[in-house]
């Protein structure tokens, strides 16, 4: 029986005690959004601190502005470094009444198919997802008396309120987090059965404009036509941003915009989705944006330009033949690969610019903005963990794109200069952020296993 | 010393009781909205009534379902057969605390420069201007006995609340009402030195549309460029209503729009107008609209398309990546001349819903329509108000274009197939439906003056 083995083997085993551990990180409020439960958010990092000691991690519970940071080191064995991050934080549970039980009570559900579920505020997000890779952790230190790997965990207990001081930390640690790797859990698999490494995020740019017209509404019988109409400006600029084709006109948008890999393009083919269902769930048919791109390659690859939300003039009931002072939008973009959010908005602003008459003006207002991540997935690192989760599920484990922005992957990427393995197990109905969030007792399960050959093969 | 001349003199003499006899109109509460003063509308009808009698009218306040009627005929002598529209109905005073003095106790004011105006609620609008009008055949009855044309005075009591009595009452005393021209005092001088008889109004076409999307707000994140965004669509729409050049897009949108006559062109021409003056006041000073026309054509003689209201999406403060489910606008029409409203309507729906994808759908929601009215100024009556103002003001009267609607006008035109000169001692910056509501003192006693020459040309 080899090493692998006997750490699975031992996984099924503990699986009892590896829910029991669980069920105590879940049973401590750290709502790290509400400074009611500051106090109760610390003794979470201190457990987990002391957890982390007794897998022979050293163990601090780092002080921050606002919440600790847990950083815990087992650098015993040789080989590929790892950084781990999860987050022991959680979001408020309310409302309450919507619970069917004490969000912070968990407990074991079974559906009518027979499957179980772990409930309760962080069963999935991230306390759960973050638990697989540290029993695994724990499973190979009982079993051979230390780690495969030299292994760094940060846990921050900010990522649910903004995660104000995680810059920071990671400026000032620098040296400490060195690592040839980093690896999150706080990602979906693809489906029930497929697991999933999440490859690329979108950055994001977002901006309001404001057109100024008259100095007041104006009546349209007395000034209709003669008078610059703010809303025919602003749905001007929004009509001109794309041409026929979908394709986005701001001079300069796609520099920086490779095309996807073959081996991506390859990995999404392999893929189970249908556009029909996927739009089909949503009361829609036809893929929108630009034509000859799948609508994953859409969501996942190419950056986006959408209209979030738009205003000018009258909208109450009934009607008001005015000519209004200002229109405006709310227009944000998703980047990707290498774009550039600050060159971005200043071709925005120059492509807004030209449209608006010179008796007119244009303000802005400058909302997020991010770069976008992606890896490469020839990197060892992703294949020996798409390597060890395939093993697990009997399944090739997808590389998926991200089509919204996970802020921490980037900083850590950009200030620790790694990579950053994506790797989870949770499932688009664990109702993260909502009443009766759960965590699939098949993904806690085969999650550890999975980190455990992940493990094995880095 | 002609009849005129005496006229003109007795009317110099009377002044003071004319105006005593407008304060008192004006001390009567009107308010035609207001239920609560219904009984005060009544009596001020009554007032009329007894006070047209006084000139040798046949008067009566004819009931209605809301507010009475006055209808009177003097047709003693032969001639032209006058039919003289006003209302004696007022838009309520509040906010009350923005009025120098009670609205409804009326007052001479001196300004600075030692001219006059008669404050009050109404003093304008339209007590003020219909009082020109009774003054004048006041005066012709004081001096020679009777009026020098058959004359028949309609007053409404709910012009300033919908008129939804009017229609009914003009079909039912079709025959009564027949004459050979309107006329009516609600309009505006050109300026404080030019008389002016406005001789067209334009049409309307409003309608509301609502484009939606997918059955839900969807994250931009996810679904972005894959989602139809209602946004984009409505803007294309928007966009796409005008051409480079201005000109509405929509099929046969001109049909019945012949271009002004030469003599209208000729006497806008002579106005002393500017449009660098006009649009400068409120904040612009480019000209929108079709290119190649003047302000005053546009505003006057060429029909509009103006979004008057514009909404999609997240409005509120901060920033909410979403893709809304629907987005809307409310879009009207300025018509002119030929112009059908129902055929535009139409024309305009099939126009959107081109723009439509296949799995999005439109709605569209109908506001009022009315075509416009133009008359030939060549006519007599149309002539003779000229001259007769012409005289009086000593600067020829100019006719006028008006940009916005007098329903009352597009229904004499209609239900009683007669022209309807429109002629008024109003300015710019009376204040109607405003606190201080006033009336210059030149404008009632020229105004006066102004008709007594009329009736004597026609």
């Amino acid at each position: 029986m080899s090493d692998l083995d006997k750490v699975l083997a031992h996984i099924d085993a503990d699986f009892d005690n590896a829910l029991d551990r669980l069920f105590q990180t879940v049973r401590l409020k750290s709502i790290s959004t509400d400074p009611a439960y500051a106090a109760e958010t610390r003794a979470c990092a201190e457990w987990h601190s002391k957890d982390l000691e007794t897998i022979g991690f050293a163990s601090e519970v780092r002080d921050t502005p606002g919440h600790p940071i847990v950083l815990a080191k087992n650098h015993e064995a040789e080989g590929t470094k790892v950084l781990f991050y999860g987050h022991y934080d959680v979001q408020p549970a309310d409302p309450l009444e919507l619970w069917e039980g004490d969000p912070f009570e968990p407990k074991i559900a079974t559906l009518p198919d027979g499957s179980k579920e772990i409930r309760g505020r962080g069963a999935s997000d991230d306390k759960g997802q973050m638990m697989t890779f540290i029993e695994a952790c724990r499973a190979w230190k009982a079993v051979t008396g230390k780690l495969p790997i030299p292994i760094t965990i940060l846990l921050e207990g900010e990522e649910e309120s903004g995660g104000a001081n995680l810059p920071g930390f990671l400026d000032a640690a620098r040296d400490e987090l060195g690592a040839d790797v980093a690896m999150i859990c706080d990602t979906n698999m693809w489906d029930k059965e497929t697991p999933a490494i999440t490859t690329s995020l979108r950055g994001l740019c977002a901006e309001e404009i404001f057109i100024h017209g008259a100095d007041r509404d104006l009546h349209s019988g007395f000034y209709g036509s003669a008078a610059a109409n703010p809303n025919h400006i602003l749905a001007r600029i929004i009509a001109d941003l794309r041409d026929a084709d979908g394709r986005i006109q701001i001079p300069g948008f796609y520099e920086g915009v490779p095309e996807p890999s073959p081996e991506l393009l390859a990995g999404w083919e392999k893929l189970d989705f249908s556009e029909a269902a996927f739009l089909g769930e949503v009361g829609l048919s036809i893929p929108a944006g630009e034509k000859g791109r799948s609508v994953l390659e859409q969501t996942w690859s190419r950056p986006t330009c959408e209209v979030n939300g738009m205003h000018g003039g009258y909208i109450g009931d009934g009607f008001k033949t005015v000519i209004p002072a200002v229109a405006s939008a709310k227009i944000s973009f998703r980047l990707v690969f290498d774009q550039d959010p600050h060159k971005i908005r200043a071709a925005f602003r120059e492509f807004v610019k030209a449209r608006v008459p010179a008796d007119c003006r244009v303000e802005f207002k400058e909302f997020g903005s991010g770069r976008a991540v992606a890896f490469e997935v020839s990197a060892p690192a992703f294949q020996r963990t798409q390597q060890g989760m395939s093993d697990e599920w009997g399944k090739e484990a997808a590389f998926v794109g991200g089509g919204g922005s996970i802020p921490v992957t980037t900083m850590i990427k950009e200030k620790l200069g790694m990579d950053v393995v994506m790797a989870g197990f949770g499932l688009s109905d664990d109702r993260i952020h909502s009443p009766n969030e759960k965590y699939s007792l098949t993904s806690f399960h085969k999650g550890i296993r999975s980190w455990a050959r992940v493990l094995a093969a880095l």
